[in-house]
């Protein structure tokens, strides 16, 4: 055990801010360590958006579906999977790139690699004693969000990530059992064993529910999950994608 | 600076491995860290195959274009966007899950999922002195690669992670000016200002590959990306994602 470890161990989302603003010299460690993750064949496919000014961050809380710490934290930042730069670079260099920038792997590509600096800023700032909290709600409504932060085709804002100091405590949620998601030289495939896991999981969380809402909430992860999926959200997703110029081909 | 942003900063990928097998403690450190990271809405839509078998990571090398450190390492994940789970979760609990999980919104929450979480391990990995190398190739033949790891419909292969003892020291690679990355309060679009701040890049990128190559190599970035973009690559991609049951609706 070591101390970026401990630390990726402990991770636990914060939804409350202290009113205290990031510096610019913790923005750009946050956003410098994004850049340092691994990227596709160099790729680089992905744009961060710092978004400082009230009336529009109070517009994406309204846009994400009303979260108050989307609005109040020491910074947010909006990830989006941009492919723009490089349809820029194939005309700047005379070479056709849309039918790459328009195929789904590419569109994948984009999507891993802006994750993956996401990640990695979502870790500089923990080890900086903030607290982060992933944003999917700016998906609700994206045509708006493009809108309000003016951003080009061949762009997909991915999610937000709301960065602060903590003003509360959180506690972490316990995982999957990890045979369940680890699995060695082969896919595991035995219904059974896979319902026992699940089963045993079910009986932690509504303990951890349980426990944290003293009684309130009694709940299962799978039935927690089913009634998440039963409910088709952003069905207008697929339309939206193809819209700006991605996963097309 | 702290200790976390130190090793988030030098990140370099490593590609030559010592022949010493990670202990279960190691892979059981890494893929819990992985499990830490953050997950939308709770889904934890991901799961990780170890390969440890001899003839399987050869055949994975083979299939991922050749590499050697596919199979030369210290231990071998492939990381897979996962909502096969969740369809059988819909089956236990009675509900019908399955227009959400064939949708294009779920895809790209299982992909973003799945990156989280490696990014994690490759964190993870690092901070206990392996190196890391994502491993983009599998997607060459995905067909074969889940044939090969018995995988399942909904379960998508994204990247292997190679991971050992580094037998190389590798250079870190300069990343794109971070006011080209970073923006604030809107996207900005200013052709000129992108055009000087790529050339700029293509500088610095120019004098890396020089240097590292002893002016063997003279590449710019613009000229690598779009070179690799003219060339289309794994247009199968869209086609086999439907097929498997993903990004369907």
């Amino acid at each position: 055990m070591n101390e970026s470890i401990d630390l990726l161990l402990n991770h636990r989302s914060v939804r409350q801010f202290e009113d205290r603003p990031l510096t610019r010299e913790q923005k750009e460690t946050i956003v410098s360590c994004a850049q340092a993750a691994s990227t596709s064949s160099f790729i680089q496919a992905y744009s961060i958006i710092g978004v400082t000014d009230k009336e529009k961050k109070r517009k994406l809380a309204e846009l994400a579906g009303g979260q108050a710490y989307v609005e109040e934290n020491g910074h947010f930042f909006v990830f989006c999977a941009d492919l723009h730069r490089h349809e820029m670079i194939g005309s700047m260099e005379n070479k056709n790139v849309v039918p790459s920038i328009e195929s789904t792997e590419k569109f994948m590509v984009a999507l891993i690699d802006t994750a993956l600096a996401a990640q990695n800023a979502a870790i500089a700032a923990e080890s900086m004693s903030l607290g982060i909290c992933y944003i999917g709600g700016i998906r609700n409504k994206l045509e708006d969000v493009c809108e309000l932060l003016q951003i080009p085709s061949r762009v997909l804002p991915l999610f937000g990530l709301a960065v602060g100091y903590p003003a509360e405590m959180t506690e972490k949620k316990p995982r999957l059992p990890i045979n369940h998601i680890y699995h060695e030289n082969e896919y595991r495939q035995n219904e059974e064993e896979d319902q026992e896991q699940l089963e045993m999981y079910n009986q932690i969380i509504s303990d951890y529910y349980l426990e944290r809402t003293k009684g309130m909430r009694n709940d299962t992860w799978t039935s927690q999950m089913a009634t998440m999926l039963e409910k088709q959200s952003r069905m207008y997703m697929k339309e939206f994608v193809k819209k700006i110029g991605m996963d097309r081909i």
